[in-house]
């Protein structure tokens, strides 16, 4: 396994100056940063994972601020994934839910802060763009399933487009033509990316987009089920439905099977989430795309703890692909 | 609002004593601990809320140990609760998820006691007998929907008989006679608890346990599913169902629907759990009993800061109860 003197070797560069990269040290010019990060990955350095074994070392904190936690499984999955990245690298990660609590966020920063932690991730439960407490920024910090509306901090996110596209490619390639999307609430990152993505593909076979076929709602079965109804009964009803998630997709089936109908011999659905406790179980099981909740959160903190050199200056977003699940309702 | 000085007053003890009975100082006799339990409850006194201002003191932290949190929202529940009692006290609520692995719940302890801890929960996302690591004991702790195998630490978790009793008492009231049980997985505390009480309830009302309606599965919606249609084709079928979950609830609506029978006017059905993204959005909406999440993680924080002084001594557990959500499918 390379070491760190192998990596300033390779870079050309000292110990000292790998290691102000690593750490984020204000004072390297950004021609410096690119060589060692390149450096950093022709050898495939992992800087921490040895170093700081938890064994060995005084524990390192890193500090993970969500929003709210409860109703919904996606929370779950991000703390899974950040808190297996710290685990791995011998770092101990403090997760702090304040609800979404302006006053209790910046609180909670203030006790990360001052507890010296070696970063901080702040998480929200689903994609929008958020202003949080400015003096997050006083340590190394990474959004995780949002945005700075302002722009300049580091951020994952879902690939919203990449999963609206996948997701109706997926129906084309079963041979639908007549394509129909119970998209959610307008204005979201998540439901204006999907449509994006949805027109693309359709666009791809040549498709028209078919307004009478696009509906909105706000993101819950009866959402699914109500614009379900009203799809189907269309003098042309839609052959393939695409949810903005799984929830509304149960709706659907609901829907389908109350007007007498077979998922996915009349109608094929996918949905979007892959949130187990239906996906796996509906009958037919849910096809569906699953974000990259763990995988953000797992990247989050390899981000912070520079297992991971992801170039994230000035405000750039690294957006995760969402992964198609096959099952039987499409 | 009464003060420690009140307290100390109302049993004719020291300022001292009673500060030693909060902080759980091994050397009080049970007279004076039970004569300063009771003042605090006659004036409902409420020692942390003012004192531990987060504004004003330095911050005080308790640890939060969990073992799986990806794959139910019950996890979120249980965090939420205590988050939100910490908060209350001016608490730092450190959150740990180690997956159920010995070795990651070993160093978490660890490092929450080398944080100086005011206390540690130590939870599980079902209720079962655990061996926690032996040096939790070495911070006040409280176990919360578990209990240790040998009886000796604090635990908070629900009351599943009288789940079970209340459930059932509920398909009674309303008029049923024939009522089915498709429980979870024999051995564990809720499936047995909740059977106690679905036979207790049937004995209230002079009816005879009979062992044709009653089955066991796995937790799952294929369980529910394969058990209802059984339960269905009987020459005698239920005219009611009490499932040991929602999950099991939702493979029951899947059955009866294909059945082409009527909830509830067919057949009743009750969950267990009130997992939100399911109870409240099948069609029709399911009758549950809510678990204690939130309010165990509450009650945990509320008995580590001593906000609550439950008596828990010598291996006692608080039973909390379920509660009766009532919606369409009963």
């Amino acid at each position: 396994m390379a070491t760190i003197k192998d990596v300033a070797a390779h870079a050309g560069v000292s110990f000292k100056t790998v290691s102000r990269v690593i750490n984020r040290h204000p004072h390297v010019t950004d021609a410096v940063r690119q060589k060692v990060l390149r450096a950093i990955e022709d050898l495939d350095y992992r800087p921490n994972i040895v170093a700081r074994n938890m064994r060995t070392r005084k524990t390192e904190y890193i500090g993970l601020i969500t929003d709210q936690i409860m109703t919904t499984p996606f929370s779950g999955a991000i703390i899974k994934g950040a808190q297996e990245a710290a685990w791995t690298s011998g770092i101990m990660l403090l997760t702090v839910n304040t609800d979404g609590q302006p006053e209790l966020e910046a609180a909670a920063v203030n006790m990360l802060l001052e507890r010296q932690v070696a970063g901080i991730a702040y998480a929200t439960m689903f994609h929008k763009a958020v202003a949080p407490p400015a003096k997050l920024t006083d340590a190394p910090c990474i959004l995780v399933d949002c945005f700075s509306a302002s722009g300049e901090l580091p951020a994952i996110v879902p690939d919203e487009m990449q999963g609206g596209y996948d997701a109706t490619r997926h129906l084309l390639s079963r041979g639908h033509r007549r394509i129909a999307m119970i998209n959610g609430k307008r204005g979201y990152p998540g439901t204006e990316g999907r449509l994006n993505g949805y027109r693309k593909a359709l666009e791809s076979a040549d498709l028209a987009y078919d307004e009478a076929l696009v509906r909105f709602g706000d993101w819950w079965q009866e959402d699914g089920y109500h614009h379900a109804c009203c799809l189907m009964k269309l003098p042309d009803p839609p052959t393939a439905i695409c949810c903005g998630n799984d929830r509304i997709a149960m709706g659907v089936f609901a829907a389908v099977h109350e007007l007498g109908a077979a998922i996915p011999d009349d109608v094929a659905v996918i949905g979007f989430d892959n949130m187990e406790v239906i996906a796996a179980h509906l009958r037919p099981g849910l096809t569906t795309m699953a974000l990259p909740y763990y995988e953000m959160g797992q990247r989050a903190i390899e981000y912070l703890t520079g297992d991971r050199c992801d170039d994230l200056q000035n405000g750039r977003r690294i957006e995760l692909p969402c992964l198609l699940i096959q099952r039987e309702s499409t």
